[in-house]
């Protein structure tokens, strides 16, 4: 906050805050936009506005620029909402995270950090009051890259606890960054969930007009009340434009481009089902029915557990000291799942040393197969493990989850081995 | 070697040895195939053949057992191969460094390991006489996980040293695991390499029916007679047929796929060209023309460089001591280029130490920018740099390069946000 002296008086003069709606005539130009927190790299004598389009521009006041404050920012008021109930609509609870879909322009550095509440969310999606009693639920407001394990068992303990409430689903809304990891945590931790649980986020914050976190909460409260389908979810937009929106299985999507809306996709299976703008719904496979059971949610996750992709060059000196430390070890290995001949002799080490090796494989897309060539077969001597097609993301957070549901590392190579929530293909040409 | 004593005096009474091709009758059936090498874990009196489909069988040997030679395998001669040339065609060296397709069924373990040279592989392809005079040289006989940073020197220098002895083209024969790192090294070793330097790989071995190795290999050889293109590429199947090659940028393309033969794919922009079962070339973008300098080879590379992917519950602990050994550190990170904020520390006292990071997306497709977020704000405090849409894998090899050609780490982190050989977009929107 260093705004010249004048500018600063100025300022407080007309009334102007962070927030107040100014047009500010510059030089014989007019800017019209929300004024924003001075900018550290700014001049004293520049005030930011955010243009109604979402961006920020700086604009230079002279002395005989005129400001004029044309709206003050309203305050939100809408903790503990109470929404009006409709006899005979599903209960659908929104617990919000934070991540985009949850963020407005951040007043500190003027990008985007997570602050919207789930209940106004819910307010920006009209058709929502029509299908369906919301409740919503803040239980944090993070970006998904600080993510951590803690937050997923937090997450899961809530969402159980919310389906044995009388949810009939349950929303999520979560940062994409990290929702692939997060949904197949919540895939392995939920087992035979009997509600959905969808996760939706956002590649444009909602106070921006392109925002698509109206429509993608519009898909995923659509297949809530219409899917009819128990388990772990993502939706997602499935094209660029506001008609196609992909329902992923929790254990199988990926994040695959930065910014497009269309970012997620299925790998190694397709998506459950497709929504169009209507809502109306296409399965593409069979999906497990919604059932009257309880939720559990099987929370313990061995935190020592890594993940790591093979290069050329890798040197194993450099990563013996954590593999040797770690319980758990998942490599995203080249082509089949293999990594340098170099290499192998820490896999068996930390083998022999009791850790479960796990491999994957970064094309991401087909089955690794440590049975094909000369460098495999050496890999599976050494002890390492392969999980057919699951993605490295998902091997990484099962493996947490195996090694701390099961007795021995024995056990924990079996669950390694057991397709439990649609993470890996059903044949058992496991070669463990 | 482990066939029961009457078997093994069988086979030698026979004169059957490996390779031999055998009928085997058992038990009313008949076998017809190569005899593979006695298998540790099968029973004394059971041979293993090839059949002709790839396939290997265990045929248990009884006493009432009827086994014939069929016909001994021929020796390869072909050594220091002599080709006739053609006068006024287009001199072409196959320089063979291993992999899937230099190889053949493995003898000791029934897996595959490359052993064919390029000259054999030149024999493969009828239409190559045709169309250029082939010389065939062996540098490598690894698979592509073993490659180096050496390799990829020795191969750099081999090429420049074919150009500069008056090769009109250089194909290498490559495992397809670490193609791209391999064909990235070399686009930045080579600049501006004055003639077509392709790539060529297979992911079925060429003693397999369904080998794509010849039609690759095919492609590979028009693309260097009738391109007229310079610069480094992969050329791979582009579809499920034989009807479609992609030629690949050499810096911009990634195996995606674990078995498929179009596995390879074009990442934030698309193949050079495109050549269908005719040779027929349709260019997508502007191609650097063939010249007449000489060829360079600026193989210099700093070793101590890591390639790191960020997880959700990742311990900077684990981390700290790799990271401050190291003079580069590419990280990718999820989304736009993000990590923990936990994570942020250890980066800024990676760079204090001196280190370069880079941040590149775990996504693969699409642009980092860590100037939309908090998170990637506080990544640029503390000294992170992001390259655009450059893909972790050539990131790595890349900061290997830059660091090895520049006086400075400022100067590498320039040349890092400089793009080289189409590594990455032109847009000098880095965030440095």
């Amino acid at each position: 906050m260093s705004y010249s002296v004048s500018l600063s008086k100025l300022l407080e003069k007309i009334g102007a805050k962070e927030g107040s709606k100014l047009s500010v005539v510059s030089k014989g130009n007019t800017y019209t936009g929300r004024l924003m927190p001075h900018h550290d790299f700014s001049d004293g004598d520049v005030v930011v506005l955010k243009l109604s389009g979402g961006y920020n521009v700086g604009v230079r006041v002279y002395e005989d620029s005129v400001i004029k404050v044309l709206e003050q920012p309203v305050l939100s008021s809408k903790k503990g909402i109470v929404i009006e109930r409709k006899e005979g609509l599903p209960n659908v609870v929104l617990i919000s995270t934070g991540g985009t879909i949850a963020s407005n322009a951040d007043y500190r550095t003027g990008a985007v950090r997570p602050a919207l509440s789930a209940s106004e969310l819910a307010d920006m999606v009209p058709e929502a009051k029509e299908i369906v009693n919301i409740s919503a639920k803040a239980l944090l407001s993070i970006f998904s890259e600080n993510m951590n394990v803690e937050h997923w068992q937090e997450l899961a303990e809530a969402v159980a606890g919310e389906i044995n409430n009388g949810a009939d689903a349950v929303v999520i809304l979560h940062g994409t960054d990290t929702m692939g990891y997060t949904a197949a945590a919540l895939s392995f931790m939920l087992g035979n969930v009997p509600k959905p649980v969808v996760f939706v986020g956002a590649q444009r914050s909602p106070d921006r007009p392109s925002s698509d976190a109206p429509t993608n909460i519009t898909a995923a409260l659509r297949f809530c009340v219409k899917g009819g389908t128990a388990g772990v979810f993502v939706v997602m937009h499935d094209t660029l434009g506001d008609d196609s929106f992909a329902v992923h299985t929790g254990t199988r999507v990926r994040k695959m481009h930065t910014s497009r809306r269309d970012a997620f996709e299925s790998i190694n299976t397709v998506p459950v089902a497709v929504l169009n703008e209507k809502g109306e719904i296409r399965f593409a496979k069979e999906a497990r029915p919604i059932a009257s059971e309880k939720a559990a949610a099987r929370t313990k996750m061995e935190r020592s557990v890594i993940l790591l992709q093979y290069y050329p060059g890798m040197d194993p000196s450099l990563f013996e000291g954590m593999m040797m430390k770690s319980k758990g070890i998942v490599i995203s290995g080249t082509g089949l799942g293999h990594v340098s001949e170099r290499m192998i002799p820490l896999i068996k080490k930390a083998c022999d040393n009791g850790s479960v090796v796990v491999v994957t494989s970064q094309c991401l897309s087909g089955r690794t197969n440590l049975n094909v060539y000369d460098t495999g077969r050496d890999m599976l001597s050494a002890g390492a493990i392969t999980v057919l097609d699951m993605l490295p993301e998902t091997a990484y957070v099962k493996l947490m989850w195996a090694l701390a549901n099961s007795k021995n590392t024995e056990e924990a190579k079996r669950l390694m081995a057991t397709p439990i929530s649609e993470e890996m293909s059903d044949r058992r040409t496991v070669d463990v």
